[in-house]
């Protein structure tokens, strides 16, 4: 096991009704609040009725900055930090899925910083200092709710960056799987991709011994496999839509990638398709993930072998290691097509070929990945195999 | 699942040499420190010294409490106190086992309080304050690290009680599991017991649907089966001995409890035990929690078939329910003797009959447990069972 340091502080406040307390959980660090959001959905559910309700409620006065689209912009960060600093907001409100999250953690980095935001992104800066965000989730799937990290898209320079920072922890996170009870079938499906990935760029690791860190992993694949289908023939079936986002919380809460080196390498080309394409991130990690497997599965073929047995319930007896590595593989890419997700580029309506350009472009800062380093031709061979 | 909040800002620092770093730890909150801990184990295994040493490069004063004894008393308490408050201390650093953690826990929240600590404790106060604690763990089992709980023996009224105070969370834990080679065979083993329990109490539920929180519960029980065996035969095999001290802190945190309704019947038999005769905590609930389970498994057998069957791997076709629950109840005591743990009473040095006495001052506050409620013939069954 490697040696590790985790430290998660984001309050989980989880289960029916839970969005009414917002109020006073905010209340907690701030009178003035930016609410921060996608487009009508939470209209739609009546969440933002309840949000208010709760606000008022609690004196609390607030601000609004909604439109955040998938694959979160840059253009509209710089709206919510000019709005927090003429207003003296010292709270952030993320009400929706990881791209809202993430828009409300790049500007809560950018409200006390002279320069600009995206130079964090870029590694020309630093962040010291951040306001304070909360969380009412609504798509459980990117996990950064609790998550110190944000991906945010450069519409500019057509870059999809992430950034890793403490100060971005929200203080709070507010799940109510109701909330998630409207959610498409291809949504679902894509949140369940991504929960997938999270777990999946933690689990094909190269570290030797990380037997517990390895059981979390697997049994929280399993929960999504299991859980995923039940939702999708009935999406109102709590204790299961329940499951699946607490799943995506602890998918990515930091607790599955103790005391390992994690890969990482299948989320940046899933990022650059989402930076060229504008394709959903959970349907290009469908696509990516499996192509990433067949290409370097041979190089800890063990560790696919466990994958294979142990989340996917294949006998190792079945025939040679690469045999049951390779079924492995294989279930994963049927669960996503049985889900409706798309497992190749051409499904994914990706028929060109900018192979080279996107690796050229995620290689600016030196390989990608850790289960192998992954250089410009193994990036275009793995977008070759995801054809 | 049951709506639940969670909230665990515990930092980990896990893994060699980490306790090197203590003086910067500490100096982030506090000039002096009360160094709290048990007898010459930490000076033998040269810990001591690191730890004064990493002080005086940070400048911090210290003061001294040792002494502390399994099953920790109020007297000890009293006293850490008394030095705190003579000598303008804010901070506590743990080091050693559960017993050390527990006593700096209730000390940390004595010195602010104007009352007798031990109120707390008997519901007859509330905390509202609390001095800040850390922890360097050299014993894997109880969990107290990152836990917000602490258990304490009144040995004037023979009454060993536990309490729950979100104050008392420390700030950091450092895990060095090199720090546990030295571990004899026998308080290896009862720390297993005790790590089991942890998870098992939480497990054994009666709450319909808790699938992500059930594997990771029985993904921390492998792990646990799997690696006590290695470092009892191997007590410098790093590797395992850092999953079992992971697995202790995992168990106990708050994550494989969330969403479910828990038991905690089984520890407070094993408290009885530890109050009334002195046993090892862990040995006690060697003893305790197979007669547990042999007294309710047929509330809720499909649960125990579950036990039986993902955790010892029994084939659950290998016949009906209750002959896979016992079976799995049957594997886990074989696997408690194996270790070299006592499963009776008697094997615990325990031959008179003071069930009823146990019972009833186990009761006063009400009937116990959640599995089922045991009431006073439920309790003095299960100690028959033990026998």
């Amino acid at each position: 096991m490697e040696n590790f340091s985790f430290h998660n502080s984001t309050e989980i406040i989880f289960g029916k009704e839970t969005e009414s307390s917002v109020g006073g959980e905010i209340k907690k660090y701030a009178d003035t609040v930016l609410l921060h959001y996608g487009g009508h959905t939470i209209k739609k559910i009546g969440l933002y009725d309840k949000v208010i309700r709760s606000l008022k409620n609690e004196g609390i006065k607030y601000f609004e900055l909604s439109g955040v689209q998938p694959n979160p912009t840059l253009a509209k960060i710089y709206e919510g930090i000019k709005i927090c600093r003429d207003n003296d907001i010292k709270f952030i409100l993320a009400i929706g899925g990881g791209s809202v999250i993430d828009s409300a953690k790049a500007i809560a980095l950018g409200v006390p910083f002279d320069g600009d935001v995206w130079d964090f992104f870029m590694g020309k800066a630093q962040p010291k200092d951040a306001i304070a965000l909360g969380v009412i989730l609504t798509v459980p799937a990117a996990g950064s709710e609790s998550s110190a990290v944000t991906v945010i898209k450069n519409e500019g320079t057509l870059m999809k960056k992430g950034l890793h920072c403490h100060l971005m922890l929200p203080k709070f996170a507010i799940l109510n799987p109701e909330l998630t009870f409207s959610i498409s079938a291809f949504q679902t499906a894509c949140g369940a991709a991504d929960i997938m990935a999270h777990v999946m760029e933690r689990y094909f690791t190269q570290t030797k011994k990380a037997d517990l860190t390895d059981r979390l992993c697997e049994g929280t694949m399993r929960c999504i496999i299991e859980n995923t289908p039940i939702v999708l023939a009935n999406p109102k079936d709590y204790d299961s839509r329940a499951e699946i986002m607490w799943a995506s919380t602890m998918a990515h809460n930091g607790i599955l990638g103790v005391g390992r080196i994690e890969d990482w390498g299948s989320h940046k080309l899933g990022h650059e398709l989402g930076a060229v394409y504008g394709v959903a991130h959970g349907a290009s990690l469908a696509v990516i993930f499996p192509a990433w497997m067949k290409y370097v599965y041979k190089y800890n073929i063990k560790r696919f072998v466990q994958f294979a047995a142990r989340v996917w319930g294949i006998d190792p007896c079945f025939g040679t290691d690469e045999e049951v590595a390779l079924k492995g593989i294989d279930s994963l890419t049927k669960f996503y097509s049985k889900m409706g997700l798309p497992v190749t580029l051409k499904e994914l309506g990706i028929t060109d070929d900018r192979f080279a350009e996107m690796a050229e472009k995620e290689l600016q800062w030196g390989p990608i990945g850790n289960f192998i380093k992954l250089n410009k031709e193994d990036i275009v061979n793995i977008f070759k195999i995801a054809k």
